[in-house]
């Protein structure tokens, strides 16, 4: 018989703001957002769930909120605000989910009302998964505490939760309504949260653009000391280089080419290895190290600009080797190229450098060329912190 | 400072084919889909939840199943054909959602194959919901086997699950890749569930199809006899005005027009009041009558437009009172428009007929209108069976 052909498109549209000090009562940036988003006879909510990091570092947070949302009825702040545990740990419990649907369910926090999260990665990917398949997808505001969020995680479409073990095994695309990046929250984190999320920074430079490579490079000292006006634009431009490239590709990642995953094949095997004790941003740095190292060895990256990539590494103090490594059986690093494989669903694609700025996808790797990169970095690299 | 405005478009493209015997060898039409969707070094798998109620019916669809795809290598069926218990009951069970994850983590489902679920509009809620939260979404064939799941559900973009007793708390929007509607499927159904998924078609008629609204007066007494051609007409125009619905206005529903909820205020409500005795179609029915007797009752509705309305689906064998209507207590139908402005997010609005094809949204809902219209069912209808 016959058929009906179905088609449509969704459009999706957020702000990014870049900020300071986004509770102050000085700052109308948060409440402007709210003012417009008012609809004539709904009285709109807002459930804040608070990072336990980040409450532990600024112990005024909450009652700054609170004072905050005080004087206007743009949107009714719920009084209790939740803070959930930091890191990976907000993405293993399932406990945590059916608490916070709870939350959701029990304050009537409706499609339109709004689920605010204020917190790293981890404690984003829990609500924004949390908020998107409440009520088929609640209003999800973002708040990022941290580098690696700020740039990256939180500006992006994504979400998820660990599975029994299974690394974000449960998820969706759901973009947010609005994101506030507020600067100030990064001066609490820890010098390996700080340096971890700069990974993806340099991920994006060398696939997209060297202007910006060579930027990090002249502030490498700087970023090393903690400026923070030097991190300011490493946040800033990679927010935007992510965007651009969500925006102009392929937003849910409907087809198989991932040119973002630069670097991640062995990141992912080695945080496995490691048992998550080596942070993402760090195995990156040390996946990328590799895959630099590879494509020099293939004659593809000059031997100038592999330097250069790993001097901006090691001065910015990323350790570019970890023993795992060199875990030698069949749960190597290498099972990672495999693992890699059937996560795209059954052919390898792996994008290496030509130039900085410029890389191409492969569709196999050399296993002994890799245990050669991976032999020059444990001769020529200290030993981990 | 300074902000970032993002903004994409998602397409979504499905083909919805209408057939018969889909897995009779000589039916190239599911393989063909397949077939097209083949991409060079994938080995694509497909994962088949079966409805209990339709293996009870159709015992040899497994076997069947089995031998169809035994003769191509375009998709690898996973021998193991899961079966989930059909009806309201798929959704009220969490630990069956782990069964299905389970299943799709064990078989190595990713988001380059299919889970394929074959069954009425609950089973389809539940596979869909899953396989939307898995890996973030797997590709999701849809085989819908009800009336209501033929020309409404399954031709749709939604999914959920029930929380806690809270009907679809949790769901989302993700559209099937391909939907497959056998009408044969329809031969087995039991007559409430046959003619509970014609309220839909009938809701859709009032509210933007006059035609269709006629050509189902002149088809009543085939469709209440089960003539499978009549019926196949309405699934299939059911189905187009539904998908253009779906594709003109507000796919996701980020908005807060709804005129397909037409007749749903009080049936919603209805349905909890009877513990879900009373099938959604049914309850559909008792709702739409109601609000096309307050509609007449204000004047809009002409009095022959009403009787024609009630009389189809009298003739259609539905039952237009039910006593859980004169629940007299705080709990009752009226305060289910409560829940439904509740629902709405502060603001009421229903659709009221004008004519048959037109309604008009209105923002207030006289109670003791509603009642009087009660009254009118309860003693102008014989008693529901
Ligand atoms: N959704 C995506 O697209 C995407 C992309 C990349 C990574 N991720 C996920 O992000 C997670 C990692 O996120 P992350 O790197 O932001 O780390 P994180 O969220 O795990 O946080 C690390 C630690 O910093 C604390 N913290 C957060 N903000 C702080 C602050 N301002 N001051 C002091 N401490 C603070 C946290 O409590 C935690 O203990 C991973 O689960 C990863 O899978 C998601
Ligand atoms: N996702 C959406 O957009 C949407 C829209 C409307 C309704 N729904 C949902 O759909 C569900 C109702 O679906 P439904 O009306 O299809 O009923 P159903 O899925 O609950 O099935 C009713 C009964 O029929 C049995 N059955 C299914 N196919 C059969 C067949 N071919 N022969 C014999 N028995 C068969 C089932 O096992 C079950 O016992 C509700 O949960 C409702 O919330 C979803
Ligand atoms: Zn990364
Ligand atoms: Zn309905």
């Amino acid at each position: 018989m016959d058929s009906i052909q179905q088609s449509f498109s969704v459009r999706f549209t957020y702000p990014v703001h870049f900020t300071e000090y986004l509770f102050d009562q000085a700052n109308p940036l948060l409440l402007s957002f709210f003012e417009q988003q008012r609809t004539e006879g709904f009285q709109k909510k807002a459930l804040f769930i608070l990072d336990e990091g980040v409450t532990q570092h600024h112990p005024n947070l909450p009652a700054q909120i609170a004072a905050y949302f005080k004087t206007q009825s743009f949107v009714q702040l719920i009084p209790d605000l939740i803070t959930v545990p930091g890191g990976e740990q907000a993405k293993n419990d399932p406990a945590l989910i059916g608490r916070l649907i709870d939350a959701i369910d029990n304050y009537g926090i409706d499609r339109h009302s709004y689920v605010v999260a204020v917190g790293g990665g981890s404690v984003l990917d829990l609500v924004g998964y949390v908020a998107a398949i409440s009520h088929r997808g609640i209003r999800h505001v973002r708040i990022p505490t941290t580098v690696l969020s700020q740039n990256d995680s939180g500006v992006g479409v994504k979400n998820g939760v660990n599975y029994q073990g299974k690394k974000n095994f449960l998820g969706t695309f759901a973009p947010p309504v609005a994101v506030f990046n507020d600067f100030q929250f990064l001066t609490t984190l820890d010098d390996r949260d700080w340096r971890a999320g700069i990974s993806e920074a340099i991920k994006v430079a060398l696939v997209k653009d060297p202007a910006f490579f060579e930027r990090m490079e002249a502030d490498a000292n700087a970023l090393a000391h903690r400026d923070l006006e030097a991190m300011k634009y490493l946040v800033h431009r990679c927010a935007e280089l992510h965007m651009q490239h969500i925006a102009g590709g392929d937003p849910f990642e409907m087809g198989s080419s991932r040119p973002l995953d630069f670097g991640h094949w062995s990141a992912h095997k080695l945080e496995y290895l490691t048992d998550f004790e080596v942070r993402h941003g760090e195995a990156v740095a040390i996946g990328m190290a590799l895959d630099c190292l590879y494509a020099n060895r293939i004659g593809w990256l000059s031997d100038n600009e592999t330097d250069r990539i790993l001097n901006l590494m090691r001065t910015l103090g990323f350790s570019l080797y970890h023993p795992a490594l060199d875990t030698d059986n069949s749960e190597g690093v290498l099972r990672g190229l495999t693992e890699f494989r059937e996560h795209l669903g059954g052919r390898l694609t792996i994008l290496l450098l030509k130039t900085i700025g410029r890389g191409v996808e492969v569709h196999d790797i050399d296993a002994e060329l890799v245990r050669q990169s991976i032999a020059f970095l444990r001769e020529t690299e200290t030993q981990p912190v």
